[in-house]
């Protein structure tokens, strides 16, 4: 299967003319979308989320990752085979919290290019083709990258914030919530929320953190928008 | 076919996810999006809208529908099988409206659970792999439920009212436009409508009301937004 | 593969009765949302970007395109046939610029209908059984129609002008980019802007001009909303 993560959005050509070029290369696999609205031009939250994603995604996926502010600079086109998934994408920090929460991934410099690369959209252009090949076998030219010669890798990645907020208002950061305690309080733009398992144990309009599905800390309010009550940005910081 | 039919919205990670199990555990199978803002937090609304899109399904489709504010608390997952159509989804009145409209559905609450059931998405983790495991004709181990004993379904659906309004600021209603004469006026928000065949009968900015293409009555204006003009709102109640 | 092209915007169930339809129909056939939301009830400007998004189109792609304000009133259904593409939908204007920038195009009114055609969505009925039976190599009964005859062939399509603002708020017109030289500037909406090649080569917050990957003049800013910063619409003229 090729899942495709970007921050595209759902609206416009994009994502039809990047999924064109994988249904046509690669008619026989299946081909979802993952996520269309991933954190805009913030290649740092947008890998985040992509890294806890995975662990909720069917062995042998392909994810097809293209959140690319610099597209038209200077970047390496990536491809990565770890141990269950794949990924293709631009090499702007994107994947280092995938390379860093998943050991022995194998990355390599796609030594490829199409013979006509438009400046603007290496989604489409680029990445989708070489997506469709390695999801049907065949060899794509690479140059073998060390994890530490990743773009960005050494930074401080600080995932205490809000990496997302969805349509619902919730807002998802970038703590694993598994190690944490339910007495655990969590802090976000001054206000302290206490832990809750589902929306349906708390009453309607008040806000409270939980773990959600994909093993995050979220904030949310049963039957409302966290975002709008507490006003809530992409980004923001979070104390526990 | 297995169509996927929900609140999620376009964005976030949630119907991507949900759409990554079926399209791995049943990779043959054609699979859609049928509508992804069905009428949020209110199973009744949807299951009225869903009772009349299903006139429009090819045979054979599975239905996998999660509208399901109470996830986390107590309901049943069911599983039903009408004369043309399957569904999948969540026991809190979404299927009542198809079950009252259709007979002979065979109804059944789903006795199997993954091994790891998170409590927040049962559309990815429990609903998700019973509705791949039909479509490619393996058994769901199910307990047999009577449609009375569904929930909610003697309370009082009055589908008297909007329940969707769509991109476009037409608001559908729950009246089934088929018996209804020509000459009847409609009335919202305090507001007596005409009706009309189509929107080129009617000047630019009138509003009227119409038979849709699902077989409901619909408010709408050639070329404006009726929802707007008439200030109308998901669950306001019409006259007629 | 059959790509749609619509304006019924991403939610609402009409992209996917109308895909349901098609991949009931065509199971076998690779099956992608090109856009949904095409310049919306303006066949022409849909038409004109249409026309520019063919070139990055696979061959043997099938277009099923429906931007359709007049519907339930007069005008005939088209297949039309290209060297590489196939296209289906309605004759009020969309497939004129396809039909002037692709020759030696083979244009049909569909002489088929449906046992059951609603009078507001001709997309599902009529459109979608025609394009999956074109995509399975079925034949449909048609009449031969000249380019000439098409509605709205003789009228001055002006292309100088925005045709659609995306989702980041960059604004695309419709003039052809190849042919202009890098020193020229454009205007609009009394603003004057320079050429650069790619985004990463402008300052945060300043507007440019660059040529999209589709062959086109765009309107951006580095990060930011164009459309916003210079308070541009859909069918604004454009100087140059």
């Amino acid at each position: 299967m090729i899942a495709s993560y970007t921050d595209f959005g759902t609206t416009g050509p994009y994502l039809g003319q990047m999924h064109a070029v994988i249904a046509t290369q690669a008619p026989r696999v299946p081909r979802i979308t993952l996520m269309a609205d991933a954190p805009m031009f913030d290649p740092v939250s947008a890998g985040i989320l992509l890294s806890y994603l995975c662990d909720n995604l069917p062995d042998q996926t392909l994810i097809l990752a293209v959140v690319d502010p610099g597209v038209g600079g200077e970047r390496r086109p990536l491809m990565i085979r770890g141990a269950k998934l794949q990924f293709v994408g631009p090499d702007n920090g994107l994947f280092v919290p995938v390379v860093r929460r998943y050991e022995d991934c194998l990355i390599e410099a796609i030594d490829w290019r199409p013979s006509r690369l438009s400046d603007s959209f290496h989604g489409r252009d680029l990445f989708a083709p070489v997506a469709a090949a390695l999801a049907t076998g065949k060899a794509v030219a690479g140059i073998p990258v060390e994890p530490r010669e990743l773009a960005g890798y050494d930074s401080n990645h600080d995932s205490n914030r809000v990496i997302y907020i969805d349509a619902y208002g919730n807002a998802m950061t970038g703590i694993e919530a598994d190690g944490l305690s339910d007495e655990r309080t969590i802090s976000v733009n001054g206000k302290a929320l206490r832990y809750a398992r589902t929306f349906s144990e708390v009453p309607a309009g008040q806000p409270f953190w939980y773990r959600n599905s994909n093993g995050l800390v979220e904030f949310a309010v049963n039957r409302g928008s966290v975002s709008r009550l507490l006003n809530l940005r992409p980004g923001m910081p979070v104390q526990f």
